[in-house]
């Protein structure tokens, strides 16, 4: 049976990756992969749905098996892709779609090569200050803070394979899937055993 | 203007590239490539769009101007793919897709190797078989030595970038359509041209 293939959509925070993975569920055959974390449930938070919590010891012995393709401590917390879970699905022929930042990304390239990274990219920066301020949760001042990291991030971007502008989201998703049955359109190893299938037929 | 880009359609005979070419033309926002013969006209063919019929001599003299992006000699006629046609679409932003047989496919990756290339598959012999029986024109010798002919030719498909198995057309055309789509959203200098603006904006 062919493999699955692993589907990395990373982005700036603000450029849509979360509710594009989330159309592309509905969407396509492909499985979500789920991070493990030792942040404490919030309240509308399902265990093995937004995350599987687990605690920092658990954490910790995942780090020192080399369990994750990719792993991250932010403000106090741990959070990570777990490797086996990943393989796993992909080993049984299931695709897999990732969402994550760049940082962790940049990770599972080193960890997993042969995944396909997918950078999704807001329209403009106008258009991404606009998304971020419609959060409230932020000052002018963070929000000048985060737009300049972005630009430091979308530097990575020849790390990636695709990019995908996020102006509108129906768009968005529907290259995106092209981009998935494109991947498995490519030529490989799976395509010589229908070559030796023709052989036999002759 | 980001340049357009060139999808090379090839396959064995009976495979089935002509009829996902003109399924495209529908689907798409995208020009076919129309090739130059010596061969005189059958009842129904239109200049210009089955072919440019031309002169022997007209074509000699744009074999000596290296003019052809392919050119080969089939039963004593020359058929060829105009150079200058091409990439002038291609200058202009517009896609071109060419369809064409392997020897012509691989001569144009020598000419262009930027042109994505694409191998269609018969789903199995036994249907290829089917197909080309269903023409009438040969006998079942010919037949097998075209069946050992593709064989033959099956075997460059590690020069292509996909492959697409044409068991149902419908399926086949999509997957040749979100190709087109997937090479749009490569990284490529075209998105550096993005982010210089992102920093205009800033």
């Amino acid at each position: 049976m062919p493999k699955g293939l692993l589907f990395v959509v990373s982005g700036p925070s603000g450029a849509g990756k979360g509710t594009i993975c989330r159309r592309l569920l509905q969407k396509m055959d492909i499985d979500l992969s789920i991070s493990m974390t030792t942040r404490k449930p919030r309240p509308q938070e399902v265990e093995g749905e937004n995350y599987y919590f687990i605690s920092e010891e658990e954490f910790l012995e995942i780090i020192k098996n080399d369990g994750f393709l990719e792993y991250a401590k932010v403000y106090g917390n741990y959070y990570g892709t777990p490797k086996e879970m990943v393989t796993q699905k992909l080993e049984n022929g299931r695709d897999v779609v990732l969402e994550i930042d760049i940082q962790g990304a940049l990770q599972i390239k080193a960890s997993y090569p042969d995944g396909i990274f997918i950078f999704i990219l807001p329209p403009s920066m106008a258009e991404l200050r606009k998304r971020i301020t419609g959060r409230g949760s932020e000052t002018e001042n963070d929000i000048n803070l985060r737009l300049g990291e972005t630009l430091k991030e979308v530097a990575y971007i020849d790390k990636y394979d695709y990019c995908v502008v996020n102006g509108e989201i129906d768009e968005a998703v529907n290259r995106v899937a092209a981009i998935i049955i494109a991947e498995h359109s490519r030529v490989s190893e799976d395509i010589y055993e229908l070559i030796e299938k023709y052989k036999e037929e002759i």
